[in-house]
């Protein structure tokens, strides 16, 4: 691999850095709003704060991590020999991506078991897609990366149909005003979910030699992620409070 | 011992990464939602999450115990000289075993002062057999580990029958909306505890050679104290808001 230049350090340095800040920003308005939502809201609310505190620990990892595999000497970018560690996000979405179907799920508060069946099915789909992009992505060979791409991506199709057509009945049931918040929801998801396997391919397609690749991949999924869980969860608690003023028992 | 590989290494460190940031959610989670369960069902929430904030807390200081442990130049690990400190697991232990049996109880409710009293005998127990179990852990003779795990088993079998046979009664007491559940912790109970005499044996069947056993039982332990602390926290979690469901006393 060619060397890093100081532009493309610094930039994927500043994006985690950027990323640290909107976590972190998201974490503290969700644990202290969650005052402003219904009881029957608290959870959905709690766990997407949840999503952004674990985020936020991996990002404070990865940057550490980043910092740690390059030496800055006059301006010229030198590795080190201590590698970038790139299961800071795999891990992190074995925690996070389960949980964040949990929070959509669980602000449409289904009747019964119907969520609690709903939520399990797709954190077990979420668990395996993820499982199975890891070996892809720590793979250098395209064919590899391809390979386990596929595989992880019958998983997140089925995820997706789930979301739009499974979930479709549950959308006529929420109340008039917050049925068009909700049935956005899903729209979020698949839009800021479709970002991973468009930045996970950019190694693949020859994006002008592995470097720039490299860096294109560290600031997608940086951008991927303040969408799908900070963005997303402030999302999730304009839901909570538009249900919880509409059923009338909004505790402040 | 032959020399750990960086693959292993990254596993074991990654393992650790991974304790922290569900111990963190977890705690989090308990401490935040503990508002949503009824006072008498509070202090077996909260005993959850100081489990989980404990073994947190254990899990920063392993980590950086693991980091200290070894050097990483250029891809190949050798050993710093600093020895890994397998002590702050039986520390943890000794704090979060008899916690975790005190959750159960408190959530089962038991009438009058039942509770109190098997809760000190189930935790009492509990030290006898961490206490029991170190002296074998930090052995590496094969026969002086089984010695020490033999008697550890004593006490572990005690409990085992006690959490079955003697709470049989007191299932049958519970209201029948949690009767399920509460059945379902003890299982739960027996499941994740039988992870630990099973990974402390790992070194003692010879698993395909020292290194690779000195991995598993991290990684093991890793696995058997998430199920074991937070998963089964959120556990008691479910009971407790079952619970107060079902007796109609839910404060908010």
């Amino acid at each position: 691999m060619e060397q890093l230049s100081f532009a493309q350090y610094s930039l994927v340095y500043n994006s985690f850095s950027f990323v640290i800040a909107a976590m972190g920003a998201a974490t503290i308005f969700l644990f202290l709003n969650r005052s402003q939502v219904a009881p029957p809201y608290k959870t959905a609310v709690t766990i997407s704060g949840i999503v952004t505190i674990i985020a936020l620990y991996h990002y404070f990892r990865i940057f550490q991590s980043w910092e740690g595999a390059y030496a800055v000497v006059n301006g010229a970018v030198t590795a080190t020999g201590r590698p970038f560690n790139d299961a800071y996000r795999y891990v992190d979405w074995l925690l996070t991506v389960p949980l964040l179907v949990t929070e959509l799920i669980l602000v449409m508060r289904l009747p019964g078991s119907e969520g609690t069946k709903k939520a399990t099915k797709l954190a077990v789909l979420a668990v395996i897609m993820i499982l199975l992009g890891y070996p892809g992505e720590i793979a250098t060979e395209a064919s590899t990366r391809w390979l386990w791409w596929g595989l992880s991506m019958i998983p997140f199709v089925i995820i997706q149909y789930e979301l739009f057509v499974g979930l479709r009945a549950s959308i006529e049931a929420q109340p008039a005003a917050a049925r068009g918040l909700v049935s956005a929801g899903r729209y979020i998801t698949v839009g800021t979910w479709f970002f991973y396997p468009l930045v996970f391919v950019l190694p693949m397609i020859g994006l002008g030699g592995t470097t720039a690749a490299h860096v294109s991949v560290q600031v997608g999924y940086s951008i991927a992620d303040v969408l799908a869980k900070a963005a997303f969860g402030i999302f999730i608690y304009s839901i909570a409070l538009k249900k919880s003023q509409f059923e009338g028992a909004v505790a402040h």
